[in-house]
């Protein structure tokens, strides 16, 4: 399975080339990260709270054209099949139909310490569920 | 008139502070003014190609709370009738029915090499038409 | 008295009008004070550790020009004299001798918990010892 | 070679989990970019009203701690040799003598329309001489 999100590219994420910024697109990933537990039913703020940190251990963007002000973007994830204590998501940056970005981040579930904790087992469930395939979205080496 | 936009706090506008960081509101002005832009039919994109700018001249905030992570929060804005050149826009951040921001820009209309310039007549028009009296919304001398 | 920093401005920091975006320079003058608490023998980050905080309570800026990618900045802040809880500090940005913005923040002492608190009495002293009186540097209304 | 560049971590570049985020890091690097092409006879900002520019085509992190506020840090870069239109700058992040982030941006060469371009040859040989073996430095696959 997958999740989109749809919103306007802000002015203060462009830089002088006319173009977003490239480091702003690994925030609208974290954006649909957010959605995306939310849909899940694990409010990653709430997550915290618990104790259950998932910081990022990796991250990787291929950049094929910049996003533009003002225009909407759709911003797409699919969480794989956790590894031990590791989740991967990957993610897609369209506009106008154009793929603009492909990407992924991993992630490590820690403690508020940051220690590696296993993933709560209720989430990992969860997660599994969700998990796409690899043959499913983009999925960068 | 007023235009309100909803949306939710993104992980990156956090600070160690663990609330929203002072200078992320002037962003989410920002974003208001884009679609209060794009509302009364000049979408702020087109005005920059056809080389009409309204850069910042001024911006101001009083800060009551901080928005805090993954909640939604409410910007609303409010046009203030034009002097001259200048444009001011008065706004109110909520989150969960508290007030947490109110804050202004003003703005100067500019032409591509940043010289002051009238406001073509058919947006001074619109403006005019939505601008609301001082006596709504939040107002910081 | 008053310290001044100088750095070159980053390339994410411009926006597509092709200048330094207007929120940006309240992220310079966070610099500025982190590095005038260090210089008077409190850093920042110690004084958190310490449960005291300053959050901001006012910030404002008017802009004559933008500050231009590559090019030295130089940031100037003056501490005024605290008010029961508040503190405030004068802010002075300069490219190539040119002035481009003034601006303040307004910090109110608070406790981990936000909660209003008194200034801790030898910090008091120094911001005391190293108030400039409004007659130097820029004080905007 | 390579090129290392100090300075401080700046408070608004943490997030709620108390270091710098993740995203931050492409910044940092972006800012030896700007220090390293100064160097050796080609500040950026020349090139691009020269019509040369080189966006980030890819880029990478893994990260193994997070830098922390006030603190200082140290950006090294290595740039690879070019291959076609592409050059490779590899990074390392160091805090108190630990490495907390390797990383690398993949840059193609472009016009002011984004048009692919060969690298000016003055460049070109300027790089190639200041490149390093991919046995110095971090090198991720």
């Amino acid at each position: 399975m997958a999740l989109s999100i749809d919103f306007r590219v802000r002015y203060a994420e462009t830089d002088q080339m006319g173009v977003v910024h490239h480091a702003v697109y690994y925030v609208w990933f974290e954006q649909l990260r957010t959605e995306y537990f939310r849909k899940i039913g694990f409010p990653y703020g709430q997550l915290e709270e618990q104790g259950v940190f998932f910081p990022v251990v990796e991250s990787r963007c291929e950049y094929k054209e910049g996003a533009r002000y003002d225009g909407e973007v759709k911003v797409t994830g699919w969480f794989r099949k956790p590894r031990g204590v590791r989740v991967r998501i990957d993610y897609l940056v369209e506009q106008k139909g154009r793929v603009l970005v492909k990407g992924y981040t991993l992630h490590a579930r820690a403690d508020a310490n940051g220690k590696p904790r296993r993933i709560p087992a209720e989430i990992l469930e969860k997660i599994m569920e969700e998990a796409a395939p690899i043959t499913e979205g983009p999925h960068l080496n």
